[in-house]
């Protein structure tokens, strides 16, 4: 639609830090291998698909009337799956929260403890999206760099705390780009340092990857019981492959999910949305079945590549970090040409692989080998 | 959970706005009678059910991936349905715009045109959920009284939005909760007034209720193509009757939906609700036969009231607002001793009822018969 009238003397009041910006997203390009956004490989089998439908049949036939604004069933399969997962008691409906993905969570905490005047301090590199957070709720974004093998200085840490007087610290474990995971340690540290500062700091630890995490690396959630300030965030849609369907959550104190309750929109949780995490969660077996695979594909890329010669990143999550390259953007290129498409993020030099199926990994192998022999 | 250790020292960062503020909702009390939060009685029939089943059948199957971020299909599809619904051209993919609830798209322009420093403007009583809307994204926000008839003074409305200066206008047309419709003139009026706001100024016409407008009242889509800066919200909330499934939308100019595309949280439409919606716009035939039956049974609550002597407010929706009570609580209170729940909302003395089935209805009159005769 083209407007005719007035055009020319309007003046759109699009706020000023918005003005020259691009909508986030990586580049969506359709090509037969996609290892780009650390998607699972490994689609959900006919029969939970099956029963996802049957779900929404049911969830269907009420769909005039709107959904439970509380979704206290959910938050409860959700504290469940938790406490089998890693192994903490005592996880109960009021700790749990969930919203349309991770970064909606991500934006009610924002909302509930951040904003002007306020600032979130994060660990550099890391989740590309943690400014955008920090953009849409007007919160000051402050950073303090890894060590070079992408592990947390814990003092350091501290002393950044200290001087900027963050009211959100994000942590990611195992962090995006590099796949680092943080041992308790790290995390009780900063932790403490979070709560001395004066006004209050919550410590937001990510672990959209935790599922995929190796033996020696623990949850967070073992800290929670413990630690007031601390908030763990989960997400479905990649352990459980349902990226698609859009559901992140956490857990916490119930005063902080109490916060969230406030800032959160009315019916933000679709009753669909209800129906199929809940189908996916009672199947959560079959579901996470797939990320053994990925564990092993992804520890047998890793050795793979430092065979090559590259250096890699040590990885507890779906994907591996690899570089350097004097010339990272020609590598993606080349990897396009044949056919490979993965992220070109993070610090200039490294290159980020999602783990996909064995096919996709030889695939991916094969034309990393041409393009760097080239 | 119980936080064990030093919970005590810990003081919690949350927004001091925010403090004491409970989350916004309408009671859910668990009667026979639901009149209380304006849904569609009619659920979607065993066909659309069933069809809907099947579309998410098709999308759960690769669910392991990320939803189409930009929803173009959907996009297409509702400028059709409007271009129908309202006879207006040229509608076009770039022009249309949905999240998860017409809350999701209210956030989105405020998230873009308002935030601190800026004023929202609506003219009371209106929506209940627009000062949530501006708290949440820190905009000021103001409002001017409409005329005891609930509509809208233009002279009184162009002198506040030249005193305000607000960067967003809220015009609500049927407007909540008081049904009332807006003639063109006034919207035209208004958006002539908005344009002369130095820093720019946008109008969002909020036609939640739209579908239900009596003939003599129009849409404000008829004004798009020569008005830059208006915007016209929907929901399949109403007359979709798809509360349960959080669809929101909007039409405005391209410039507008490119502000609002940098602000939305990517991949924010789930796989399934785009398949659930587009079902739902394939029916809409169907889902819409029911407005022509909600439509005749309003006129015929709103003459009925009349009859009892009540005042009630000429309405363009799906609800009657009728009053005034000396003691609107306890009318409220006898009708829910009946197994009728309506709504206790806006300007004291009036109760607002949402239009529900024959029999719903006939239980409504028989119980605020015997509620204002005790």
């Amino acid at each position: 639609m083209t407007n005719n009238v007035n055009a020319a003397s309007f003046r759109l009041p699009i706020r000023p830090e918005l003005a020259n910006e691009t909508p986030y997203g990586a580049p969506q390009i359709d090509v037969p291998v996609q290892l780009n956004v650390n998607e699972n490989p490994y689609g959900p089998t006919p029969q939970i698909v099956a029963d996802m439908a049957a779900e929404v049949s049911a969830a269907a036939t009420s769909l005039n009337r709107y959904p439970d604004r509380e979704f206290r069933d959910l938050r409860a399969e959700l504290a469940a799956f938790l406490a089998s997962e890693s192994q903490v008691a005592d996880l109960k409906v009021e700790n749990m929260w969930a919203a349309n993905g991770s970064n909606e969570v991500m934006l009610h905490l924002f909302q509930a403890f951040g904003g002007p005047g306020r600032t979130a301090l994060t660990f550099t590199p890391s989740y590309s999206m943690y400014p955008e957070y920090a953009r849409d709720t007007l919160t000051e974004f402050a950073t303090s760099p890894r060590r070079d093998d992408f592990s947390i200085d814990t003092d350091a840490a501290r002393a950044k705390i200290i001087e900027v007087q963050p009211s959100l610290v994000l942590l990611t474990s195992p962090n995006n780009p590099t796949g680092t995971g943080l041992d308790l340690q790290t995390v009780e540290e900063i932790l403490a340092a979070a709560r001395q500062v004066n006004e209050g700091c919550i410590v937001v630890v990510d672990e959209a990857y935790a599922e995929f995490r190796r033996a020696q690396t623990p949850s967070a959630l073992k800290l929670l019981a413990t630690s007031p300030n601390l908030v763990v965030t989960r997400t479905m849609s990649k352990a459980f492959a349902l990226a698609g369907a859009r559901l992140g959550y956490l857990a916490a104190s119930e005063e902080i999910v109490n916060a969230l309750r406030i800032v959160r929109l009315p019916y933000h949780l679709s009753a669909v949305t209800q129906a199929v995490a809940r189908t996916a969660l009672r199947h959560s077996e079959t579901l996470l079945g797939s990320v053994a695979n990925l564990r092993e594909e992804r520890d047998k890329t890793v050795a793979w590549l430092r065979e090559q010669g590259h250096q890699v990143a040590d990885s507890d999550a779906n994907f591996a970090y690899f570089g350097k390259f004097a010339n990272r953007h020609a590598v993606w290129q080349g990897l396009l040409d044949h056919g490979v498409l993965v992220r070109e993020t993070g610090p200039d030099g490294w290159l980020r692989v999602s783990i996909g199926t064995p096919d996709e990994m030889r695939a991916f192998k094969r034309a990393l080998v041409e393009v760097t022999q080239a």
